[in-house]
């Protein structure tokens, strides 16, 4: 792809990201995604065909940048439970505050009224945090009857219920103290060694 | 009022839910909900005004419900965090099968896109959440760090991000395994009497 095309279609992504966030699908026009990204609707139709393909690009995107925030919880060095609940903070920080996550969050939500296949994170959740488990019962720090592949599948949709719940009744602000409470109110039964605690996950400061 | 009009009401109301929690709230018309009930639109606009008026109703009328749920609950011969348990199978049922839990679920989902002030049950849901792990605790059943108030907001909300995304990705069928999943995971934590299992909760056969 030429260098114009290419910051064409990513200023049009980063506005159709903003809006879907802000606005949700059914509330963001062609028109609205043209008027924020400073194009023309036809540059619009031209890369995107769609309003439904410039939300598949979205959420594709979004995807894009899965494998490098993964890269980061690869070292061997920082036990396997504590890196999969920075993943986790990560994942939660992304959701409150990145445009894309939120975007692909939102419509995922709206995928009802959406005419397009859109996929889904949680595949690459689950995948990445029964890793980290299966490291982790390597290195014995899971209790025996914890199964990576199910406790994985049940973590991610615990964890995605919470925030999405807390940052709806609550706001985006409080997302980050709500997953303390749940991992504190978690790991305890993965039977993950004592000295691994929620907030070592979190940055300095939170 | 008139035993006639509150038998038109509730074939409206059910008509409605059932719609909604099938089609959502966009692709649902008044002149849907006439049809489903057997009644006019005219009916529909007599009893509640516009569309925003029967959603309002269906979610009032699913909250009407919730005591008689509840008093099945206060019997202090059973352990509370068994109630508990017991408790979380019932929503999870009724999110699954009752058109009114599943019309309010989706209806709360799709609010961003609805005139009214549609009211959540997460505050019902917690607070007798929390009712019943102070008197775990009070029974000496829960570990001495767990708080009933912020417990029960984060089962609260962990639960239904369980269910709700279950039965997005597998169906509503896989509801009740996920959710045994999940209490597994979770009542070792609650330090929880060892001899209270989850499975206590769901009716035998499942």
């Amino acid at each position: 792809m030429q260098e114009r095309a290419r910051t064409t279609r990513r200023s049009l992504l980063e506005a159709a990201a903003q809006l879907f966030a802000e606005q949700g699908y059914a509330g963001t026009s062609v028109n609205d995604i043209s008027a924020r990204s400073g194009r023309t609707s036809g540059a619009v139709y031209f890369h995107y065909a769609s309003k439904e393909g410039i939300a598949l690009a979205v959420v594709q995107h979004r995807f894009a940048t899965w494998p490098q925030l993964t890269a980061r919880y690869a070292d061997a060095a920082v036990p396997p439970v504590q890196r999969l609940v920075a993943l986790s903070y990560d994942i939660a920080r992304a959701l409150a505050e990145d445009p894309l996550t939120r975007a692909g969050a939102r419509l995922w939500a709206e995928r009802a009224t959406i005419d397009a296949p859109l996929p889904d994170p949680f595949a690459l959740w689950t995948a990445a945090a029964t890793r980290l488990l299966a490291e982790a019962r390597n290195a014995g720090d899971l209790a025996k009857h914890v199964r990576p592949g199910p406790t994985a599948r049940t973590l991610v949709r615990a964890f995605f219920g919470l925030c999405s719940l807390t940052e709806a009744l609550e706001g985006a602000a409080t997302v980050t103290d709500r997953l303390t409470d749940w991992w504190q109110l978690t790991l305890p039964s993965l039977g993950a060694a004592p000295g691994i605690h929620p907030w070592d996950g979190a940055p300095a400061g939170e």
